[in-house]
């Protein structure tokens, strides 16, 4: 298959990765994190995120999201999100299902919701007849792409801490925006004021593999325990926590971003030149969000597997991955061009 | 780290699957199952099973337990399953969680539990205090090593279909049960009555992956939206997919699972020749359950990572996996000698 | 304190009501049902829906609709509902607590979801990010007092089974429904389709106790276990149950919603005549929503406590009981014609 | 019927309650709870408790277990308690549904768990395959009518908190355990250090209606929404709170347990002088477990309505009600000799 811009997991592996995963095969180990590799990859999150954060992997992005979010929630609580958060959209009602809570959508400007938005949800506290909102959850980079700058950041958890809300980042593609913010990965996570991240690998040229790194510690008190029962304990977990390793290792998770970031851009530059195509978010990281004219999309379809994010809008979203070639843009566009 | 026997996890991944991996990162691929991969792997299941039970894969073992499970149960029901049930006993109450239904453990004679045990439990039947049994589930190869024979397997899915109940087996080390039986694996799961089946990879070699097998297909209805819910939808579903491919390639899973059973024969044999210890099951399959005596429990601690199965009884798990080194089994035996 | 209109469960108790329950107190009994008054009720309910029909009792209306939902479902579906559904917006989450499925809303035309519109939620079906369409709820009388005709409620039934989903009706105030469309209370329910009834009581006259009525009686397989799980089982069941056999009883049901309907009308037909004031929704049973005027309903607010409805448009209920006096029904015109 | 003995449900309601409840009709009220008798409830709780403790109503007795449990745990709990216990063995499952959380049986003496096997139950806390522990739950009086003294409650309590355990008491009969021990209804509640009680009222003369008191009132932040969401926000309220108020007035709550307790040991008395007769348990409150002869038995069954214990031992359990009569008991024992 061509790449086809349809998700950043049609990718692969990356090659340093696929290398780490070999290598820790050389030997017998104890299962279920008792392992060396694990040890290490705990270490390298303490370089990143400083020793105060606790750190644990699970297989899969829904996971980490819904074992992240478990132990900040009972079911009579709600979760406050953009009406756009994958866990609201895409997740298959898996929030619902494993915690039992409700999530309430709240109306978003370029795909991210507004801190003095979330104080209109909170009037029902203390009511009777309505779940309690105890989470507030931001995805960043959104799912649209675009971005949450450092201050709208800390003006969202500021809002949710002084209401006794916490604050659940999914950063499935949060090395993007680290490396779009060019910013530290702290200021955008630790030092805004979030409790609990999803920080994500498979999306960014992991085989597969997350990381939930709590920054209120209290919450991970029986983390073990609950991440087992929500299926995502890995027996062999040597081949998820070497694959950390070598993504931490040399700043790889934020190379990988940047190279993906840089694809987007240069697509960007060259789909502004077309007049026909309009964007219906602003580019901020290694997503698209394009508008294409019937006849272009029609033509795309027989050649691209994409994702149509909207189809009354013609909105087709295009993912820029780790290891996105330069030619494939370069085809695109020429595609693009050739059918207008 | 040497073998040391404490569970066939310990080992790394098989170097076919491995290859098979590798070999799976060439290209450009749809995610979530929309892969050649997985379409192969599909093919070589029905050649397994025939064409009229639906395969699906997830990533680890309580997830293709609960997973499989779920769609047979309502939280009003009632599983029946051994007193050593994995399910029961080590998986952190995740079909408690996900499903919200109660385990009945029965007790059983030499591991296994008795067709004719399962009417007694089935007087709750249209009660109004008590969860209503919907499932016995059994485990093959079972916990302690030992194996249900075909008629046994019959007489349990007779006795659970008669009462309307179904039948899931938790096939983690399946294969193990099929290299001692010598029988075909239909014979023990579709042919036998069973509804469900776990069929187990990672312990036999794969690096991680189970296929949930339902010979009972109006089951598996809702099962893509589910396994997602159930957060097991893996989005580079390719790098499963592929290892079930050449596990099934040339009886690989066949292969693996004799020289593991192979080594625990080799290894019961020398045990058997020491008087000095005696055996807390019949061994049949690839593990062993060893009554040492105090003095070579300490001495074997010092060096070994165990599985210390019961306390009380000094009974220590002995498990064998698809790449013990039989030196390994030597050297064990050469230690336990010098310890009496 | 007076009538305030706020809801119909400000009253009290029906003087029959109170008296069978007084009855009822004569002896000792088989608990949990097992009584000679819940047989009869169980024969009045017969007599209404034909024998059938399977009908049972839980304590409350939202227990009703919960656990008469529970059966039609598993977490990974969904219910397709008014955006107004009393079991969305007032019920603190319990659908999902209970059931672990999600609601998803469908906007209304004068409270009323439309037949057209189910098939826009359909696409979903089969795929693996969503859950899964399975039950069509509404509500008769709906949340703004409006009501489904008898065609309208075939065709939504229509389309549901068309696509294998099931109905479910929340009768909090179908009694008054029944009263308003002067048709048989079948005609509404089972004969239009419905394959789940709650069957309101507490809001016309009843001290507690909703039925629960099965027309598709393969869904009451497990009701007993299921109703005690969700604890709705009562041990001193005779004393709802006498309650059900006075309320079927020379149609008190029906009368009392007549009685409340009849208020209803007349306050209407006074306030029409009052210029400033406005109604949001048609008004077709025992409900009125009514635009005051800012100043009325800062004089109305000083006397009655009222369920303001939605604060933006001054939209306050006004809700008309089995016991709602006429006098109050003059007295509040006439405090509204003095705030003017 | 006559008295059967069954259970002390299968009496009806205490002509005091049944007058309290006639005399809550006389007007409209708030509902949810917003009246004046809920609020006079709530203040008779508070000269029983003292004002620190924060008290909830609920309409049945497995609701105020599973209810006054459920901001205790997490799914990935585990909840200790005795092997007899109510929860475990007659709820359908109630609480793991609700919770998802798994109860862990606990041998007993005499009916009840011993402070010092809780540690036994300990060895789990922070490992990954089992739930983890978080509440002892006893009930005062025990299922087979025994009481734990105060200092067996303090102990337990103690262990339990030195653990991070909390505590809840199912006082579905507290009030016969009070009138037996001859305390104050704190010294085994609040100042043996329970957490969090559900105080019984239905099998001690209530129409309806348990009382949920959290000693520790962090728990209840989310009561109101909470109650809802599990289905027990009663509408009409005051016709549960009213009964309330009766039941604290003048000690009555004390009165029917202590009839209930004389009539229990007026049995005893005259089935110790039968030496074909032993006993299951000690009788300590209002419930008899009798071991009788099977040729009484088989006359008995002819005439009573029985709740057989266990089968295997011909244990018959009778318990005594609020208002069993002297008459009844003289009749039993007659009924008895005669068979003999």
């Amino acid at each position: 298959m061509i790449y086809t811009f349809a998700s950043d997991n049609t990718s692969g592996v990356a090659p340093e990765i696929l290398e780490a995963i070999v290598k820790a095969n050389g030997d017998y180990t104890k299962p279920y994190g008792g392992d060396e590799y694990t040890k290490e990859a705990v270490a390298a999150f303490a370089k990143l995120f400083g020793d105060k954060a606790e750190v644990f992997f699970v297989l899969a992005g829904t996971a980490a999201n819904v074992i992240g979010l478990n132990p900040m929630l009972h079911s009579w609580n709600s979760i406050l999100c953009s009406e756009m958060a994958h866990i609201l959209t895409t997740e298959s009602g898996a929030v619902e299902a494993s915690i039992g809570c409700r999530l309430t959508p709240i109306p978003t400007e370029n795909g991210k919701i507004q801190a003095k938005d979330i104080v209109k949800y909170l009037d029902v506290l203390g009511t009777q007849h309505h779940n309690q909102p105890a989470v507030v959850s931001i995805t960043q980079t959104t799912e649209v792409g675009t971005l949450y700058t450092v201050q709208e950041l800390k003006d969202i958890c500021k809002v949710a801490h002084d209401n006794n809300l916490l604050v659940h980042m999914d950063g499935a593609r949060l090395s993007n925006a680290v490396a779009a913010l060019k910013c530290d990965i702290c200021d955008i996570t630790r030092d805004a004021g979030v409790d609990v991240l999803s920080f994500g690998g498979t999306k960014n040229g992991l085989m597969f593999g997350e990381a939930i790194v709590f920054f209120d510690t209290k919450l991970c008190r029986n983390f073990l325990a609950m991440r087992k029962q929500c299926l995502h304990l890995y027996s062999k977990m040597r081949f998820l926590s070497s694959q950390f390793v070598a993504y931490l290792e040399n700043d790889m998770w934020l190379k990988n971003a940047q190279h993906a970031n840089a694809m987007a851009a240069y697509c960007t530059k060259q789909l502004e030149e077309i007049k026909e195509i309009s964007f219906a978010y602003k580019v901020e990281a290694n997503g698209l969000f394009v508008m294409f004219p019937e006849k272009t999309l029609t033509e795309l379809r027989k050649k691209y597997y994409f994702c149509e994010w909207e189809a009354k809008r013609h909105i087709v979203r295009l993912m820029f991955s780790f290891d996105t070639p330069k030619e494939a843009v370069d085809e695109l566009i020429a595609d693009i061009k050739k059918s207008l």
